[in-house]
């Protein structure tokens, strides 16, 4: 479709950037599996996390092949047939052999994954005990097989269809956020803080 | 993590009928490969189509396992600790053995998917010609082997946590639709309509 192809690395790391949930897939028995998960990136790899058992990081993990992809909607493309229909979007599909995170990398990259979550937070939480770190798995897996598609701009009409009556445009996306709430149990007198007032309005 | 788990078909499709992207899985060669595409539930499949010469068409139209993830993302779930630290969300995984739509069904689909897309536009929209439906291919899954999850609510922090002095709690995310904008080269005259005004501010 309309202006999609290959971006060059700085693109794809600026769209990585740009969200905090992929999905990402493996292979099983020969049989295709996927879930969506948080992740980060950090220089040239993508980093994944969860729980050590879960099947996607024991597979990652173990040097498989995996594959992540991000994608963010930014419209829905109205044309003047429905055959031209379609999404601006950005997206990045990352193709690698999975790899585990070793001791020396892990705790500072599960606080990274605090940080690009809740920017701020990360200043403000407890270290993670011992039990937490040894529960949780990262895996990583690197970016040199990586694609960006990007759809922008207006609706690409057939010739035919220019002197139709059917409006045609875009209907922009956007996702924002709402005031925060704060826990219930949330210990008297903790005021919301500035880092949660001002979480960015993107997802 | 807090409150996940398997719902039932009900849950399942409800969560299918609210989105209108999902990833897809397959399998090439033994390697995972994924992508993100536009779905529609109708009974007890997933639908999906594109240009009939598309990887993931061709693997799944040939009766390939095919896996199908749809997450539409509620909040960030702020907990006094990074470990609990996670996001509200609702999610759909669909496994099942791809199946091209046949000949009957075939153009009645494609024009469901511009009513997913754009409700309203479909009784606008000319008919699709014969090389548009020759170039597009549509496959479906069964919904048999599916599973939802969903987390919801405030963080669930650790007992020893709940004194702490941190900020804890739920910044809830939304989607919006800004304003349309009609394409450069529409007719002039061509007002905005009604349905695409009242666009639903969901994706």
């Amino acid at each position: 479709m309309a202006d999609r192809g290959a971006y060059d690395l700085e693109q794809i790391k600026a769209i990585l950037d740009a969200n905090q949930v992929c999905h990402a897939a493996y292979v099983k028995d020969g049989e295709p599996r996927i879930i969506p998960t948080l992740y980060m990136r950090r220089g040239e790899h993508v980093y994944l996390h969860g729980n050590r058992q879960a099947a996607l990081l024991r597979h990652l993990g173990s040097g498989e092949l995996g594959c992540v992809s991000v994608v963010s909607l930014d419209g829905v493309v109205v044309a003047r047939s429905g055959f031209h229909c379609s999404m601006n979007y950005h997206s990045v599909v990352v193709i690698g052999r999975g790899e585990l995170v070793g001791a020396d990398e892990h705790e500072e990259v599960l606080d990274a994954f605090v940080r690009i979550l809740v920017p701020g937070h990360e200043k403000q939480v407890r270290s993670a005990t011992r039990q937490e770190l040894n529960a949780t798995a990262v895996v990583r897996i690197p970016i040199d097989e990586a694609s960006a598609k990007i759809r922008s701009g207006p609706p690409i009409d057939a010739e035919g269809d220019l002197n139709s009556d059917v409006w045609a445009g875009v209907i922009p996306l956007i996702s924002q956020v709402l005031d925060p709430i704060s826990a219930p149990d949330l210990k008297a007198g903790i005021e919301v803080p500035d880092y949660i007032r001002d979480y960015p309005g993107r997802h």
